[in-house]
């Protein structure tokens, strides 16, 4: 088995190597400037841990690791765009720097390449590959729906938003993993349970990510807290509050909503956060998700020593206070 | 074999069979505008009858060809977003009736959805397949780049233009018909020349396309005859006046893209284009393509018989005046 800084390095070969140096270079361009902002890699590290867990080949998988990392970097170009987003990472966003057009057409010939990669995969796999990803590429276009249906809505339920977050973020996790199992020959059985524990991982990383944007240390976060809070972002801890609010409490949030003053809006959606509980509710869901998907992994029909890097990185994500 | 009539009605069975009838209707309607826009079905026939003509399984087929016609769907969806197209066929455009973000999202989940098509292929034939539909796909992106660039260009050469085309319009023609043979079982040889018929034949139709905006007869053409002259599109008829311009030509044309009266400036285009013999340039250029596509089908490895129905499909193209 290889350490997380090989695979890290091996990864960081292959990346270097595809680098979309293609014409026209209107298309690329785009390409190679959300490709060069550095993201954590999480997708194609648990696609290549699953891989080396079961003795499969990491040559074959990088291929399947990078088109995961090409696609997740396709939906933040095609994201940014309808969230209208000017900034990701400390860099302009593509359709802010080339324009809207360029932005949905790198977007769209990125799509392309994610499947181009995947196409590499031995053909044994192929099938079962290309229908794991196209199935969780369609959730991911439909989670973006709901995320976007429920900017209108004031009555989303906690189970509406799990959903929510599990189609748009988690199961690219889920994927990544099971893609890794597979192509290294795991049986059906344990390629379901690393779906799991990335479903359930990627639960309370996305709800861990809502609590620190609120609870978190402004310096560490690397952004200003309260931000969800400003733009009434429908966060699991603002749908929790809207829930478990009584009916004075649900029209004093209404009319936070409303509130011009930043300072004044944030302290009082925190002091409702505050009498409503919502920091340890959050908490508990976050420990329990985690749990749940720590399970999973120890599921896995295989010996301890072998799920070690995978629940190095799981501690890693969850103990993450930035 | 079946008739050219069979052959459509089992296409229109699938087809109203795979409606996209599917949560969330945010996302899904949207699709199901745009699939409900009856356009000539070109692709799709086109791959039922390269399949039929190797004696292929013609319920296999309807998969990658309704494929095909998705994935077209979804090129058009994006593409009038970029076009800033507000009408096509008589209805409003996706983002016009449901908004950018609606346009973007839609697209990309029928990109998917062609694939997810795709992935019923046998699994002998589904790399190959796969493969090719990649390649176009990511070819139409870059053909529609190359669009783009054209417009901020003067000087454009023929040889540009056509691979510009190419890309953007007769890949696509020419991955539907490979294909179909592809699933049939023909031989590579095979699967050549009928990639090269459709290439072929897809350059002499968006030739023709671009001749019958300016000499076409208006009523059936179904849109104002010139609209082309007055958006100063860079058509293969602008593109070849352009080049075989002499000095003082191409300043009245420069001059006349600044014009606005609409009807002086249609009439002194066709001026130029009737001084440099622009019409029948074309024609001949039409024609050659033509019976370079025709050579392509001749030249397959099958008794003439089997041949008619693709040669009778390709003279209808050829010969319609709308």
């Amino acid at each position: 088995m290889q350490t997380p800084q090989q695979l890290a390095e091996l990864y960081e070969q292959f990346y270097q190597q595809n680098s979309f140096n293609y014409d026209p270079n209107g298309l690329y361009e785009p390409v190679r400037h959300i490709m060069n902002i550095q993201g954590k890699r999480i997708r194609p590290m648990l696609l290549l841990m699953a891989c080396d867990m079961f003795d499969g080949n990491l040559n074959e998988a990088l291929h399947p690791a990078f088109a995961m990392e090409v696609f997740h970097n396709f939906t933040l170009v095609h994201d940014d765009v309808m969230d209208n987003a000017d900034i990701r990472r400390g860099v302009p966003t593509v359709h802010k720097k080339y324009g809207l057009n360029e932005a949905i057409l790198a977007g769209d010939v990125m799509l392309s390449y994610g499947y181009k990669y995947l196409l590499n995969i031995s053909e044994k796999h192929l099938k079962n590959s290309l229908n794991l990803f196209t199935k969780t590429a369609i959730e991911i276009f439909e989670g973006q729906q709901l995320d976007l249906d429920f900017e209108k809505r004031l009555d989303v339920t906690v189970d509406e938003y799990l959903k929510m977050i599990e189609f748009k973020t988690s199961v690219l996790l889920a994927a990544s993993l099971q893609t890794g199992a597979l192509i290294a020959g795991a049986g059906a059985e344990d390629q379901k349970k690393l779906y799991e524990f990335g479903l359930n991982l990627g639960l309370s990383f996305q709800i861990k990510d809502d609590w620190l944007d609120t609870f978190g240390e402004g310096e560490k976060v690397g952004k200003k807290i309260g931000g969800d809070i400003i733009q009434n972002k429908k966060t699991f801890l603002l749908i929790t509050a809207l829930n478990d609010a009584n009916e004075e409490q649900r029209k004093e949030l209404s009319a936070l909503f409303q509130e011009k003053d930043e300072t004044k809006k944030v302290a009082g959606v925190m002091q409702l956060f505050a009498a409503l509980n919502i920091s340890q509710k959050t908490e508990s869901r976050i420990d329990e998700l985690y749990e749940k998907s720590l399970n999973s992994l120890r599921s896995v029909n295989l010996p301890d020593e072998k799920k070690k890097p995978l629940l190095a990185l799981a501690e890693k994500i969850h103990n993450r206070d930035y």
